[in-house]
């Protein structure tokens, strides 16, 4: 039987748990993928320290171990793409730049499987990625670039081909996910919990892809294109990250009987797919709310088989490794996957603002008689019905309270709030915070 | 390209679920799988009923649309085993009998892969079925045997291919999990609750095999089987039901910080499989502890990829026949399973008694001085580490406490209470009850 030949492209932590576990388990795999997987090539501009670090042969490595010049590592990446005993090339050298893109293209081209974990690349540049796959019959295995270990990737396209997603909600930065859990367990502000999770190894030293919803987006991009067969730009996705959640948004949350975490949503109605990224009070009777810490968490609707939860690691070397070996053994086996053939939907992306979602509005304003009845009477007057109203905290010489409501549009708070802007000038003390229920 | 063609046999619930779906997704099924997915025949003794409530054309009937005899019924069973049209077969019959066991191997030996929900006849008398579907190079779909919607199947099969399941732990019996729901959060005891886990539509009219452990045990010898290759006898296997848990017990449960569930657990270690189907203490930080109702969720514990969940619905009508969708879909796109070409293992089947776990122990004594002192000493004896002692109730003229140890067999706390015994003859009232507690 023909031997499954692969070749890694970048031997940092995740490139050298995929060699790790494809030496470790290569009979095992073998049976799995019936075909003999044989690992046969990794190019990496520093091979001593990944192969001292995780036991890993040096002759494995394209210029027998020595270090590489990038012009060095780019002319072995060519000759690999050359090569015609090569079937898959697994890329983990990350970055979203045009030669990486070509590296990519040029391996579908030359009839190779590609395997990546690169969540930014797809996000960012997959549309002619996926479109090169499909018309070169190659399978694109890219389980790893959405929430690590979790199986979501395959779920979709292999195990929920009898139904239809109708919704997705999750929680797929673990850094952010991280912060908001130390904010309500531990009580503390932003800024501590984020130098806590600097500590701790959960956040980069410089944090802004996590914190503002950014790498959460790059997921549900990629798992929007799939599931709804929807291409979007990433750039008009909607995203809002958690860096102005303040230790009275946690609190207001815990009155209601919610967590905020940083929700990934998109929805599919009638043409179009409701999306965004963004700071959400989640029920506590949803299990998104109890997920906490640096785990991640994707809630599924489907048409037929209801609610799920896919709940496990959303990063990780040995993790991210293990879902990138899933899909090596996968495309041994059986060849190009299902999602392959599927054809692009038409369908307009639209912003979660513009849908109806139950929201909580916080007011900053002048502590004085009757601002309660102003207040409400401005959102009434935009028909949008009123949950509950909080006790008012008579704090830092203004009047801080929150008003549940039942599910309304952005635009509609937008315009009741320009009303009481309109009828008293000097009331609101700051813009008031938004933030939308889900259930 | 080739039709890919359907016969099912038994249109009940999940049958006529079968059949909607594939008259509905038509034309998506067959994208999904690359090839035209053509329902053809469905054999039932009670068409009409199937057709009116179902929107199901009498035509699919074979007979045309009256009613048959067992015999007619038959007849028609074996036209489609030996119609060299039809690619897959559906068993929506149900039973263990001897004859439907017939027609599935029949229908595998005549090259017909077959899909079927029926855990009660996989695991009772899987061993030949999946023998024989290896041996004619034949798929056996059985993802909707386990847990209904919930893709466990799929995700060890093909998404922890890259991995190794090391451990696994579930809540995979609705009714159970609904009465125990129900006696925990509204403080009722155990008959009240199986009134209204029937009254509800969640508990059969004879509840045995799922308050007994039965059903959760069939799930778990499947899952055994896949996830460890082992090929277990479903009668070896322990189990034990929720008939006797008792409000104490879920008072002493919410002591110890955690929730009482029927726990499907099964751990690989050095050649044994250790496996139980048995009420355990579950620690409130595990999410099994917060799944509550009829809602399924398996736990899994990866070599590399570490701890996942997976929840969703356990049973239903749409649920169970959408996972029979995606086991057709499959298998018209890539034929044979990964998991077909996987090898047995030699390994022992190992009650969890015979391995250590932490527990609760509840002891029912006359209500006298020196008994906490008498049994913790006992327990002490056979090098038990003593946790917590919980406060003395002492009501019925009793005294009722509780002993959380540190992790020890079930062995050493029978030694335990057989000393108590027979230092202390009229000392205990009452069997102590040991509860394994799941961290």
């Amino acid at each position: 039987m023909k031997t499954f030949s692969i070749a890694i492209l970048g031997c940092g932590t995740v490139g050298s748990g995929v060699a790790k576990i494809l030496l470790d388990m290569g009979s095992v795999l073998s049976e799995r993928s019936a075909h003999p997987i044989e690992l046969r090539k990794i190019v990496d501009l520093s091979p001593k320290k990944s192969s001292e670090k995780y036991n890993i042969p040096l002759s494995l490595f394209c210029g027998g171990g020595k270090d590489l010049t990038s012009e060095e590592a780019s002319r072995y990446i060519s000759e690999i793409i050359n090569d015609k005993d090569i079937d898959l090339v697994v890329e983990t050298i990350g970055g979203t730049g045009d030669y990486l893109l070509s590296v990519i293209l040029d391996a579908l081209k030359s009839k190779k499987h590609v395997v990546t974990a690169n969540k930014a690349l797809l996000a960012e540049r997959g549309s002619v990625i996926f479109q090169t796959a499909k018309e070169n019959g190659m399978t694109l295995g890219y389980e790893a670039s959405v929430c690590g270990a979790i199986p979501i990737i395959k779920s979709i396209r292999e195990s929920f081909t009898g139904d239809e997603v109708q919704e997705i909600s999750g929680i797929m930065n673990g850094t952010s996910n991280y912060i908001l859990s130390k904010m309500e367990l531990e009580g503390i502000d932003f800024k501590s919990a984020l130098k806590m999770a600097q500590k701790a190894g959960y956040a980069e030293a410089d944090p802004t892809l996590d914190i503002s919803g950014g790498d959460a987006a790059h997921k549900l991009a990629i798992l929007i294109r799939l599931a709804f067969g929807k291409e979007i730009e990433y750039n008009d996705l909607m995203k809002e990250g958690i860096q102005n959640i303040e230790k009275e948004d946690i609190e207001f949350a815990n009155e209601m009987n919610t967590s905020i975490k940083l929700i990934c949503y998109a929805k599919k109605v009638e043409g179009s797919v409701i999306a965004s990224v963004k700071p959400m009070m989640v029920k506590r009777d949803n299990l998104l709310s109890r997920v906490h810490g640096a785990t991640n968490c994707v809630e599924l609707i489907n048409k037929y088989s209801g609610r799920h939860y896919f709940m496990g690691a959303g990063a990780g070397g040995p993790e991210t490794a293990s879902s990138i070996v899933a899909d090596i053994v996968f495309t041994a086996r059986y060849g190009v996957s299902v999602d392959e053939s599927r054809q692009t939907q038409r369908l307009e992306l639209v912003d979660t603002d513009h849908f109806e979602f139950p929201y909580n509005i916080t007011f900053s304003t002048a502590d004085r008689p009757g601002v309660t009845g102003l207040v409400t009477t401005a959102i009434g007057a935009q028909k949008i019905n009123i949950d509950t109203v909080s006790h008012n905290r008579h704090n830092r010489k203004e009047a801080v309270f929150s008003v549940a409501t039942m599910p309304c549009t952005m635009q509609q708070i937008k315009d009741a709030v320009a009303t009481i802007r309109k009828d008293s000038p000097e009331l609101l003390t700051e813009e008031p915070k938004a933030i939308p229920i889900l259930q």
